[in-house]
């Protein structure tokens, strides 16, 4: 049920991820609550992490986590309970030593439904802000990208 | 990824959801906060009515609401973030005006992570307790039952 | 707006925790989704831990963990965005190496909403189950005990 | 506990209210999950909403929504539990047909933990969108702006 593809794009790196609206996501207006498209947009970078070995969890093998310190969103359509959002996350190539996804939430009829963009930062295992980006990073973001000629 | 498959057991009808766990799903001891197994066991039952014609909306159409009344758990083992929980759900057949679901969740070992039960009761639409099952409800449990032969 | 009491009962000490409904909480049959309770009757558990001097914190303090390993609701009456939620959790005595809560949830015109139970374990530093209470909460019970004559 | 504060800045009306971190709301890295903090941005918009009279229900009272467009959230510094959040939010003075708030989250240090913006649009009873801010909107806006001399 659950498509997955890889996808580049001129900018940046994409990957769609296929999510069923849960009941609970609904508020009493009958569409997802709009707190809930932030969760939406971490499973689609996670779901990206995954594909591409960024996921939390291969961070942390490194000694880092990820915390997010920027988030936007905006909200273009509604989605109700019984529909799926298909979340395009695209990974946004950068010097600084951050990490910036794009989201690009649709439902099934291709409709945009919500667009909304994230930074992360580094912190290293004292917790202390890393000013230059890590070495496993750098090195990740030019295996991907030279992949992709 | 999400695999479905309908299974006919001795007292009920079971229907088995994949779930990845979500990192917002996890509390501070690392493991997946109780709370949320209500939310799988939730998408369980809805994965079963989707899958048998009894989800919310199926219910709706008909013009029934059907309300949780009674929930119980019990947790065995924890669920990490990276892990999948397996849901079997499970319809017991009973002759009462209710709708009783038993819920197992597995994590990929094949272990038993959590067990719960819940029993739903019907509510017409001026919003009041059905003290018999619908018809629609007793012709769909005749249907169920009668290709489980 | 918060009122704190303590209270005595026959066979347990009580407290008596308010919360207000998020409207985030409220699904789309415009009542608050039946998982948010098990948020309400952990708020009316910390509450009273925080009362009594035995929170989640004050437990890891000690050393220890307190992870639920049953829990159970059932659901009387509708709460609606707007409405408050009045947690009453009662701590019930016994002589095994749990903790086990009752939470009756009032709203304001102080009807019963809902009412249930939790079962909490300890797990030692090594993440092992207690067979037998630590003594930090042998010595709590006693002291909360006491002072109730 | 929750202490309430009426005060005018002076490009916008402002409210205070206070919010203790539930466990369920602190992630596996001991912080609260940033998700959350729109939870909190939304308690706050409706406490300045029930405070003076711009709530969900009273715009729902006068027969209209007014959903969520955008969101922006920056955060400075984690909150863990058994911290509390205080949340300055701060109704923006626009002649659009939208409401602006900016909120301001501390901890109890008076530290700035996040500060985040919404945009919210007025849909009809029909659901359509409204071009111009509805008249009780507009007497509303008077009505709170001159007592502010």
């Amino acid at each position: 049920m659950r498509i997955k593809e890889k996808m580049a794009v001129e900018n940046g790196i994409s990957h769609i991820h296929h999510i069923d609206v849960r009941f609970s996501e609904v508020d009493s207006l009958h569409i997802v609550w709009h707190g809930n498209y932030i969760k939406y947009m971490e499973d689609g970078r996670e779901a990206f992490g995954r594909a591409f070995g960024i996921s939390y969890l291969d961070v942390k093998a490194h000694g880092y986590t990820i915390p997010i310190v920027k988030i936007a969103c905006e909200f273009k359509k509604p989605l109700k309970y019984g529909e799926k959002a298909i979340i395009k996350t695209t990974f946004i190539k950068t010097e600084a030593a951050k990490i910036i996804f794009y989201s690009h939430i649709y439902n099934e009829k291709d409709e945009l439904v919500a667009s909304g963009e994230t930074i992360q930062i580094f912190l290293d295992e004292k917790n202390e802000l890393c000013l230059q980006a890590p070495d496993f990073y750098n090195e990740w973001k030019k295996s991907i990208f030279e992949t992709q000629v």
